[in-house]
């Protein structure tokens, strides 16, 4: 039986200051650092050792990966970083306090904005300096201006398709330390969550969020937080 | 003009103690942490930043990328992890302090096992408490139960010539973070240096050395440290 842990990264800088990050690339804090190094001790414990793994190219989930596998003794596994598991991009509001946003658009809009299925938030201005269009990590990928839930979901599955299934059809313990809402995109699709519901669903940071595949490569039962099993 | 950065890891805890190191995988020291550190900081300075990394599976290599990437805004990118860069397998010398070898065995026959060209230490024996052989990571490896130098290159180089050397050819900027003999494999490779002279061949903790390749994919010049760049 192969297994899945969806990991979301500890708490960023950003987390903590309340503000829409998305692509832009903000640290853990020690509390997210502590986070990582729990979930590690928590697979430990588990005997739940992870022996493929993927990351985005954000590092509060590349460092969240890096911390939590030294913890469980896995720094040595296989790991790949992709840019499709990056935190959805929020497009203009990147980089704003959600309280001032809340004071400029209104609650309304504001709760549109993060939380419709389809609505993407106002395009990023080209210049803006949250613009990573130009940063070399994202060379010959066309950075999008703003994604909705949907649009993020639109590049997510594809790899998992394509890229991550595979490794659990080998039998794989694969662990995904990724961001609020690429991790969303996995669980709708793995637990056949309504586009409705899915917005409203919180992925907790830090905890591991696990799947057993059967053969017919569909969950043999529903998602389960390590920390309850 | 591609660019080869070479990294051997910071200061193991087995360096401080003066123990034959070899497959065991023991950590860094926060001597060997800041190193890691310090090596980051000076690719900063020198722009001279890596887009693809190669490793061992051996923690305190690991590690020293790691902390070398993030500190020079690299750890995005690419890596992977092959155990044929690991450090040479010491065999049946695993785990000794260095000056209790000499006692036992004499000076001049603990010389021959560390420096001569192809003359290997002693077997490990097998259920020796550093005895790798059921580890995980080297599930489908035949692990060696001892390896001189010269064995060492001829896992190492073959490594290099199908995985590493493309990346060079496709004009990347490569860094190997790996260990004193699989380093003095390259090196000895590279710069055309003799079986005799490459066993005295000091690697030192935590100094980028650089190569950079012509359009031949031969070294255009002699490696130099990035500190006396």
């Amino acid at each position: 039986m192969s297994k899945l842990i969806l990991l979301r990264h500890g708490q960023s800088e950003w987390n903590l200051a309340n503000r829409f990050t998305g692509w832009w690339d903000v640290d853990l804090t020690e509390k997210g650092v502590a986070e990582a190094r729990a979930a590690g001790d928590l697979l430990r414990e588990h005997d739940l050792l992870p022996s493929v793994a993927f990351t985005s190219v954000q590092i509060r989930a590349i460092k969240t990966l890096h911390l939590t596998l030294e913890q469980c003794g896995r720094l040595w596994i296989p790991e790949t970083k992709d840019w499709r598991l990056n935190e959805r991009h929020y497009g203009g509001l990147t980089g704003l306090n959600k309280d001032e946003m809340r004071e400029k658009h209104g609650e309304e809009q504001v709760h549109i904005w993060r939380r419709s299925f389809d609505v993407p938030p106002p395009d990023m201005e080209q210049g803006s300096e949250f613009d990573l269009s130009d940063d070399p990590r994202y060379a010959g990928i066309a950075v999008p201006r703003t994604e909705s839930l949907k649009l993020t979901i639109e590049r997510v599955l594809p790899y998992w398709q394509s890229t991550i299934l595979p490794q659990l059809s080998s039998g794989e313990t694969v662990i995904v330390a990724a961001h609020g809402n690429s991790l969303r995109a996995l669980v709708k699709h793995l637990s056949g969550i309504s586009d409705d519901e899915i917005t409203g669903l919180e992925i907790p940071t830090g905890q591991p969020i696990v799947y057993e595949f059967g053969e017919n490569l569909r969950p043999a039962r529903e998602r389960y937080y390590l920390k309850d099993a």
